[in-house]
Parts: C-alpha cells; structure tokens; sequence
C-alpha cells in the first residue's frame, strides 16, 4: 500500500498540529507516511490569496483559533514575533536533507516545526535553520553551502511543482491514494478514508 | 443561557452543510440557535480573499471537496451550474420574514438552502426567491416589494455590520458565549465548547 502523502509548510501552525498526528493516523492502518516540505507562498500566486495572518479579521481569528485547537490536542504552541513565517531555508535544508537520509529530514522537520511553533523561535534566516540542523547532527557549515547552491534551490521548486501537479495548495495536505484533503480538522475523514478506502 | 449564533451565507455550501446540523448540537446542551443570514461578500471587502470558487485550485478542491463532505453527512448536494451563488437577495428576504416570523423565517432559511445546495436551483433573482418563499405560504407580490425597500436594505447591511462587528467574516461562523469558531469543520469544538464550558 502506497504512503500517505503529508505536504507542510514549515511557516503553517495547522502543519504544525497536523504533524504530530499524522504518523500516528497512518499507522493505525498499516500506512507509512512520505513527508513533503511546501511552501504555500508557491501556490498563493496562483490562488491569489494571501496569508490568513495578513488578512484582517481572519488572521484575528486564525491566531485565536490555532492556539485554542493545539489546546485541544494537547500540543504546545508560541507564535513566533514574526508572521507570517518564512519557510524558505529550511524547506531547502529538508530536501538536501531527505536526499541523503529520509529519516534525519523527518527528525529534522519535526525540530523545525517544534522550534518555530513550539518555542516561538524566528527560523527565517539560513543560520537559524543551520543551528536546528547542527542540533540532529548535522554539519552547519555544510548545510549554509548547500542550500544557497543552484542543485539546492531547484530541488525545492521542482518538489513544488510536482506537490502543484498533484493538487496541493495548502498545508497541511493529505494525499490517501489520489484523494486529497486540506486542513488539519480533514485528519478525522482521512482516517475514515483509510479505514474504509472511501465514500 | 444565550443562544448559539450561526451566521450562514446561502452561497455557502459548508453553511448548508451546518445547517443540518447546528440546531441538533445545541439542543443536546440545551441551547436555542439564532440564525443570521450573512453575506461573506462584506467581508471580503475587508480580508481581501474571494471566494473559494474563483480562486483556481481551491475552487476546484471546494467542489470536490463539498460533495465528499456531504456524502460523509448523508445530506444531498447538487452544485448550481453557476458559482458563486449570489445571495442578497434571499438574504434581504430572510431578515424582512425575520421581524415578522422567526419561524418562518428559519422555514424559509432552510427551504432556500435546500433550493440552492440541494436541488441545485439558482436562486439569484428576487422572483426566483419569491418564488420559494411562496412556497412557505409568503405572498410573493409583498416580498419583492418589500426587498427593493429601502427599510429591508438598510436592515440587511446593517445585521452584517452588527456580525462583523462581533468577529464574523466567513460562512458558517458560530458564537458560543463570545467564542468564535469558523467553518463547518469545528462544529465537533463547538459540541466540546457547549459541553465543557470551554478549555
């Protein structure tokens, strides 16, 4: 049975929330879980639509509403100074990352996604991201080369573009089988989805 | 104990979704439901986002994504052929039936949702919402009169002011004792917040 496709981006709270469940789900039916670093800015210029934190009255809401749901689940959260995140670096540092061990990308992208919304920290510059990496293992100096390297940058757009040829748009996104689902609050239809292969 | 607010647009097909619902999980705490027609038109003045439907990628991820959750629900959805819907105004007739007949006012609120989302009927034109509200036994002669007032618009603009106002910006929107929660996907918090007071 193939994986089920997570795409995130490192810059989205309900990524975040989406992230410490969605291994979990998946396992609970016999899946494994091919994770996939996003930018929604990518897709904006296509969708037109802004980040929810520029946007008044729902970035409001959405700042309320991210906290009160990691609440729910019981996941701590602290919003970075900053909004919206920028992702850029350290989505390069997960495919450069994924193209050498998939498992240290993954304990790298769970770091990430706990420094920026678990402690609040800003993870925009390359050497923020290079001081997560160097706590895995990983050589910092290596890891501010590669990502500012021509191969580096078109790993990332081309991941981009094969995530946008399959539908994604948002994170998280859900891929089960070809059926996509958008939002943190479709992991409950994922599972149903998983549990009875569709409706 | 107040009332839950729920603030629906009939363009929503997600409000129609709701709307099957939300009197049900108020009434298992106890709760009556104010319904408020709301044109997230308004809003998007302010937010900047259109709707889902003419934004490529999530316009078509909505559809898609609108008849799957109905299918989950066990409610029938039939696309109109032309979105997005345009509700003024139904959304003018509705608060003109309101202050006469909340009742009837939610008959008829349920009766266009069913017209629209259900059967697929475009609902656009003051006749063709007349033509519903006759069916609930509204003189439909007294109705578009009364919509092209000048009275029933102010009273529209100003009941989406009053909304907006509160925090509200999308359809559907709940109020649970002050507490805002956006979209059909956080009815299940909703249930929680009535049942728990909170968290």
């Amino acid at each position: 049975m193939d994986p089920v496709g997570f795409y995130f981006d490192f810059g989205s709270p309900y990524g975040y929330l989406a992230s410490k469940r969605i291994d979990g789900t998946a396992k609970r039916h016999g899946r494994e879980v091919a994770w996939h670093a996003f930018l929604v800015g990518a897709a904006v210029k296509i969708t037109g639509s802004a980040s929810l934190f520029e946007q008044p009255l729902r970035g409001d809401y959405t700042i309320h509403d991210m906290h009160r749901f990691a609440r729910l689940q019981g996941v701590p959260l602290k919003a970075p100074a900053t909004l919206p995140v920028h992702s850029l670096a350290a989505s390069r540092a997960y495919y450069w990352l994924f193209d050498q061990d998939a498992a240290l990308a993954k304990a790298f992208a769970n770091a990430v996604f706990d420094a920026i919304w678990g402690e609040g920290r800003d993870l925009s510059s390359p050497e923020a991201v290079a001081e997560v990496a160097a706590s895995q293992g990983v050589d910092a100096k290596a890891l501010l080369a590669a990502i500012s390297s021509q191969p580096v940058k078109d790993r990332l757009r081309e991941a981009i573009e094969a995530a946008m040829a399959k539908g994604v748009f948002g994170s998280p996104y859900f891929l089960v089988d070809g059926e996509g689902f958008w939002g943190v609050d479709r992991l409950d239809q994922v599972e149903r989805w998983l549990e009875t292969g569709g409706w």
